[in-house]
């Protein structure tokens, strides 16, 4: 066919979502230390952003009831930020008190999963999300902003893209530094992930956006090549793939950090994160601290591993 | 960025090998029965070309030692081609006697791997295959090649793509009316197979090619568009992601049909198989037939059922 090449970026940013979004649905929960040693693994690995917890409601999320206690007592390193999940006024203050300087914030794009996840109507959450900023703000609080279901909605179907752009676009406003669009159950498929991207790339620069992909039906890598060659710079992954959406139906399954570095590897592209350091973090996660991990990379290096071993 | 969109194809066809590539590496050795059923399954759910095992001798793969019987006992079809595979004159003499009209012979891109698989240099691999060929062209077979590690070999590493166009073109002279380029051990990185595969298209017409590729890594649809992208309209795939090479240390799953039809549908790309029906035969498979499949958008159809069933 004779087509073109594309021009790629020649490095990127990975946003870290497993300790967070990845052990908020792990049925093994981790202490304290487990997850002090899981984020420094990460740092030491390359990765320089890291959400490590949330301040929802533990009535809803127990797993990160103890998140004031992993921030406080994570090492500092200077180019590293930790990043934490604020719902609301009051998640807002525990991050303050527990001394958060980076806070994400989300929403959904469609209505009957934001409504089922959230319990408000898309706008109601602006509303909600203006009063946190305004607050976050104030206090010189780093902001990022999710959007969810940006590539389709369990219930719903398709999603308007436009709705996802005025909502990324209302986020910014709010003054977060970059909106990360959700593909929150993998509905997305290769060529639609590229448009959206590039129709979001058309109206926002490229470092006020982030990819947040999912490998539910396994089309996460071809989405994040396409959505590379149509100029996205930052992608979120979960260490070991762990992680999905506890109220959409079928969803599992972040896209592995281990999967996008290899990928990005054998692309050239630069992502600054070490990948047989990372595999060691995922080995521990998975063999210390029994998870199950499903990052399709992760799972050949341990299978190679083994068979390694035995030989 | 504001890349050009590539022109795809509109159409592809499917080559289903799980009866025989997925099958010979699979713990559970099926009966002929059971094999019949999966393999008029397959047909029920639009394949059209369909390796159904081969005349490699028992010792080695007992896994087809059947395979006569199963040949002798399938349903004939106007439009369906069965394929079986033979090494050497004497498997080629056991396919004719049970009635093969279409043949797969192979030989690898890396003489170590050859070696080891085959235990014959490349070179002597070709001049047994021009005796087979002869025998098969007399006997007018239809003829099929596949090419191994053309991505990479697990014992050499990086393999000369100069080497796998000529070995390419010496199976194409000897009579095969398409050659595979079998990516064995999923070595290949998207822009590798992009770049081959543009290489092998510049030099042979696309019909006389397939791909087929392996997701060891998690990179096979990945790896699968940008083949696509390039013009390639064949794809060899394995129902539910069966099968491997036993010669190659960490290789482990073909690329499942199941993905390979769920991504083409959603870029819009006809493969002329319906992925409802194919997911019946793969669940069958291994809920009936006791195989264990790890096609990742099987995966997530199996935990689709079973969490509506639950609901």
């Amino acid at each position: 066919m004779g087509n073109p090449k594309p021009t790629l970026p020649t490095q990127v940013r990975l946003f870290e979502v497993g300790p967070r979004d990845g052990l908020q649905n792990e049925r093994v929960h981790l202490s304290v230390s487990q997850k002090i040693t899981l984020i420094e693994g990460l740092v030491n690995a390359g990765m320089r952003d890291i959400e490590v917890g949330s301040f929802v409601h533990p009535k809803w999320i127990p797993q990160m009831a103890d998140t004031a206690a992993v921030l406080q007592a994570l090492p500092k390193h200077p180019d590293v930020r930790y990043w934490t999940l604020v719902p609301n006024l009051r998640g807002l203050e525990n991050a303050l008190n527990a001394g958060a300087e980076n806070i994400a914030i989300f929403v959904s794009s469609s209505e009957t999963h934001n409504q089922k996840n959230i319990n408000r109507s898309i706008d109601e959450s602006l509303e909600n999300l203006r009063e946190v900023t305004d607050v976050a703000n104030q206090e010189k609080l780093t902001i990022r902003g999710y959007v969810s279901t940006v590539f389709g909605c369990p219930y719903e179907g398709d999603v308007d893209f436009n709705r996802v752009l005025e909502i990324t676009d209302a986020l910014l406003q709010m003054g977060a530094t970059q909106v990360s669009l959700g593909d929150t159950t993998g509905m997305g498929s290769p060529y639609q992930v590229r448009d959206g991207v590039t129709r979001a790339l058309e109206r926002f620069p490229t470092e006020k956006l982030a990819l947040h992909l999912h490998d539910t039906r396994g089309l996460g890598l071809a989405n994040a090549l396409l959505a590379l060659e149509a100029g996205m710079t930052t992608f979120d992954g979960s260490i070991g793939g762990m992680g999905g959406c506890p109220y959409a139906p079928g969803a599992s399954g972040n896209l592995g950090s281990e999967d996008i570095v290899h990928m990005f590897q054998g692309l050239g592209v630069e992502t600054g994160v070490d990948l047989a350091r990372l595999l060691e973090v995922s080995h521990r996660l998975e063999n210390d601290f029994g998870t199950t991990l499903n990052s399709r990379f992760y799972r050949y290096a341990e299978a190679d591993l083994r068979s390694n071993n035995a030989r």
